[in-house]
């Protein structure tokens, strides 16, 4: 038995979106029932430095995992040719306190959160929602993408639009197909990808949208919303961040990730402050909707929002399924530490 | 520039106790300067599982280093045939945020821990102290010796004593010597090595006294102590511990590693509650000697006590030239994470 060490590389050989939507399905459905505990946040900023780390901790009961993540962000790293970012998580067996992985944290992060946007689609969305929009055209869109076709295959159109820059909705539009079959093994890839330089625009035509963006302010308007439109918000986790108009988290169905966390640092962070909603406007957690002990979407016409903020438990039951895959594929450096 | 892993084996076949000394020492006066962090403390208790795992974190300035520690303790492991307690360490460097190395924590710590320990007795026993004893023959003692011969050379005679087995105590004493030789490359080995059965025969003989047990009831009566003996306690580092009589640290001149942290768990807690000492008869911390802003010993016959509690800067710095002395020796695995 040994301590599975695995680079980026490795975990993206062996990563499965399909498991991880699982994975990831089967966790908010644990944290509902109580089997979930987030250890408090360490974070730190290094003022000189201009950097900031954060440590991720926490358990899963039944699953009997627990472990931790540390991310280290320093922006300045570009200039000097360095990663401005990087994440390494540990994982281990909650049965005997053995190790059992140490690997990058970036591919699983990527991973995870787009199980989790997806899942607020397939939870939250109409049934016969047939058009998908993503905001933000960043590396964590293919992520998104992959998941929410996995889940809702009868997706036809999905629109990208990059607030900053439409040569990279361009961009990103030119290569998805093909990268939705190398990456994630889509045999075949049936929706039809549009760039648009409309936020509007693809707001107006899509029944279901999620925002992966660092934005401070809200970029989708409550009136360009169609009936029955569904948002799963990720961009937002931290103070100050903002995706969409606080009006829509007023007249939304609200689900959270994690309802303190949500409400700290999340996308109804600010409708919070602002008195545009109150707590008792959450309607519950995503796991709740999983577990059936709250309804979801209650009408046709309703607007849903799922606001995820991210949680390292997520994190934990994906690099448990990379472990596994990784140890039958022989991928990894194994050793006794 | 890789991120540099490193096993048990690693670290004890390039960690050397000198360096650890120094790079201690350093470290103690950088903390009373001010330029070490201590992050909050991360711990769990598994219930069902009888385990623990706590997470400690730090940043130290001008050293520019920072990174954590995840212990895991489940003593149950030792009826499954597996170890009880692991350890494993990440370093980071503080100008880029880029891990420098993943360790095994375990002998990182016992090297810490003892020139912690031989710190207390270099700076704050009286100069021509030639007795030392060990309470506690564990796996830590020879750190210990180790390290408080290399800083104490003059040292004739070392008492060691096991409170719970006076055959371990003969036991380590046959083997010492040797292990000096072999583990921690002393050339030679004047001191004489003496098992003893009876703690009070030992005290009364010393004139400077490591503890290191995981006692929960004083062992060490004041009474048995010479006149200007020095005790450097290391073994309370949780609630409820406490390994001499309370008034001895009423009648000593007290450090502390961390002040705040040996108030609530170090040897010092339970006199406080007891109100035998106050907050204000804390003389200062270890590193405020090691700057020289506070004086240690103010007379021949007075009784001096170092309370450590253990610090994640400590194994920062022991490890941080570990990594050093690893690469120039090309040991230990490079991995771009």
């Amino acid at each position: 038995m040994g301590n599975l060490i695995l680079t980026r590389e490795d975990v993206k050989r062996v990563a499965d979106m399909k498991e991880t939507i699982d994975a990831v399905r089967n966790v908010y459905k644990l944290k509902s029932d109580g089997k979930a505990v987030i250890w408090p946040l360490v974070n730190y900023e290094f003022v000189d430095e201009h950097g900031a780390m954060d440590i991720r901790s926490g358990y899963i009961k039944g699953e009997q995992l627990h472990g931790l993540k540390m991310l280290n962000n320093f922006p300045g790293n570009r200039e000097k040719g360095l990663p401005p970012f990087n994440g390494i998580m540990m994982v281990y067996d909650s049965n005997t306190g053995i190790p059992i992985g140490i690997m990058d944290a970036s591919y699983v992060t990527c991973m995870r959160t787009g199980a989790a946007g997806a899942l607020g689609v397939d939870l939250l969305a109409r049934k016969d929602a047939k058009t998908l929009m993503i905001l933000g055209a960043g590396k964590q869109a293919p992520f998104q993408i992959a998941a929410t076709l996995i889940l809702r295959p009868e997706i036809e159109k999905v629109y990208v639009v990059d607030p900053l820059s439409f040569e990279a909705a361009q961009q990103f539009v030119a290569n998805i197909a093909e990268q939705l079959k190398t990456d994630f093994k889509f045999e075949e890839v049936n929706a039809e990808f549009v760039a648009s330089d409309s936020i509007e625009e693809a707001v107006r035509n899509s029944d279901a949208i999620i925002t992966i963006t660092p934005s401070r302010k809200p970029l989708i308007m409550k009136e360009w919303l169609k009936p029955g439109a569904h948002l799963s918000c990720l961009g937002s986790d931290m103070e100050t961040k903002q995706e969409i108009e606080s009006a829509i988290s007023g007249s939304a169905r609200i689900f959270t990730d994690d309802k303190a966390q949500c409400m700290r640092v999340g996308e109804i962070e600010i409708p919070l402050q602002q008195g545009v909603i109150k707590e008792s406007d959450i309607a519950g957690e995503i796991g709740d909707v999983i577990a059936g002990t709250i309804k979801g979407r209650e009408s046709e016409d309703q607007i849903t929002l799922f606001d995820a903020t991210g949680l390292y438990i997520l994190d934990l039951v994906t690099a448990k399924a990379v472990i596994s895959k990784a140890k039958e594929a022989n991928i990894g450096f194994e050793m006794e530490m």
